[in-house]
């Protein structure tokens, strides 16, 4: 959470006078995005979020995030279009970082989700996977379940229990959701990181899907198990709140029925949904000195998630 | 630049609810202020930076701070107001912190001032000093030319030395100011950290003045100096640009004239205004970890401005 950059008034005001949205009024660096410099700029005509791409992001990437975000807004999703520029471009380069304009929408993401916006957000995951099915650019799923086993490998076994003495349980697990066949599942273009923090809400009304920057062509089962380990444990306790599991997915069903394949599954790829997120969490963990300033994210936090799943997968996921 | 507190959206929610502004749409954090967290908020009634005080910030101080805002605010001075709550406060404690919310005003902090900006700042500066004379709480200025000298001192010669060798030749300048009798001069409320970071403007017009928090009563001519210190050198290469110290002083004498008094120790109080910063980020230099993430600012780069006072400093405030 930072911006990375220093950008001047004056180099602000030449890079929105590149867009055909009017006059600088304001622009504030904005404590969001972990990979890039944010800035919430105001305009004579309106309100947008100004984005650099700073790092982990592949500029050949971009014309697959941001024109996702225009497939879908255009099919009315909840989701942030992108400004092209006058020439129009959907990002342009600045200092040699790329810089894109993207519409600003109302809400902010909720701490404590209630299972009334868990059903909101189901239903607009599953209206999200019906629309990007024929966007014309595909992307491969950079964190899928065999890149997590990779990771979890790389940390090795004496890795993974520096961190904590169970975390080496891990891979074997990790082996298994590898294993997964997700390709023959449906697919489209998926989210793939929807945690609450990446929804913008008024009320029970979903008014963003925010931060695309994991979207990926892949198995909608993927997204919606994602979603599931994302939303349904309280962010202290982390225990899992059944009502919010079944809203989420009743809310899903009730835009886009699960197939009897992915019902059989699902059990499986949350168990691997939730060890993508302790791959991450410790291959960071064993990246990040003891005394950054960063904050480090527990890993073991997703491995009790694993555990509920391997537990009780089969009855949450149940019809 | 920093979000130190993390605020939920429903905690934010309900804290907005105690204020008659309407309900809440957006809250992003924001990148600004060195000692406080920040929103930019924006609810059905309007946008207002939501700020959260979390050091170095006296609670017994924020009743001069917010009310030198609504004092100046309500005599057209380009200050953002405070919003009271519904029982009438200026702030309210939240988890043991005090919060206040404050008008949102348009803008952008100039990188590469212009003259004719500096002129509307030193006329916007001299309105102001107008302005607050009658406001009725006083605050002593704990940046003062003598704490200064206390603040070096206390980093010591070898300290000094440690950052850079000419370092140590502050000393002496800084007690010659501290020996400045400024009580003789016009006194007021005065802002005290006017740099172009705090100052939002939109083309020439001064649309607002942000960051009070080292507001104090004390000597017109020390704010005036301060003023001139912080904008009359570019922000590269930190050469002096006569140019903006020209219209600065100019658009300040065309709202109120210097006083023949003033005019004479002008010289002596622009340099200990420079040494002002040159104490206190050698202070922040040496409390600060060689491998902190966060950037120290160097104290040598207020030790060169000195310097162009203690050279030109009558020829620069000459009538």
């Amino acid at each position: 959470m930072a911006v990375y950059t220093h950008l001047g008034a004056e180099e602000l005001a030449d890079l929105i006078g590149e867009f055909n949205v009017g006059d600088l009024l304001s622009a504030k660096g904005i404590a969001e995005g972990v990979s890039n410099s944010n800035w919430l700029i105001e305009t004579t005509q309106g309100r947008f979020i100004l984005t650099m791409y700073e790092r982990r992001i592949e500029l050949s990437d971009l014309p697959y995030f941001l024109g996702l975000l225009d497939h879908l807004s255009a099919k009315h999703c909840p989701v942030p279009r992108t400004i092209h520029d006058r020439e129009g471009a959907a990002f342009r380069m600045l200092d040699g970082k790329a810089v894109a304009l993207i519409e600003f929408l109302p809400g902010v993401s909720p701490s404590h989700p209630t299972p009334e916006q868990a059903h909101s957000v189901g239903q607009v995951l599953a209206q999200m996977h019906l629309a990007s099915g024929d966007f014309k650019i595909s992307r491969a799923n950079t964190m899928g379940f065999a890149d997590n086993l990779r990771i979890l490998e790389h940390c090795g076994d004496a890795g993974l229990a520096s961190i904590h003495a169970d975390l080496p349980q891990v891979l074997g697990p990790a082996k298994a959701a590898a294993a997964l066949d997700l390709g023959s599942l449906p697919q489209t273009n998926i989210h793939a990181d929807l945690f609450p923090d990446n929804v913008l809400m008024l009320g029970n009304e979903v008014t963003g899907l925010i931060d695309f920057y994991f979207a990926c062509t892949g198995a909608m089962a993927l997204d919606l198990a994602t979603t599931h380990a994302a939303w349904s444990f309280a962010s202290d306790s982390n225990e899992y709140n059944p009502q919010i599991g079944s809203a989420l997915l009743s809310g899903y069903e009730s835009v886009r029925p699960i197939t009897p394949d992915e019902r059989r599954l699902l059990p499986g790829i949350a168990k691997g949904a939730a060890l993508r997120f302790v791959a991450s969490r410790a291959e960071d963990w064993l990246d990040t000195p003891e005394d950054a300033l960063v904050t480090r994210k527990d890993p073991m936090q997703f491995v009790e998630r694993f555990r509920v799943y391997d537990k009780f997968g089969e009855t949450l996921f149940a019809s």
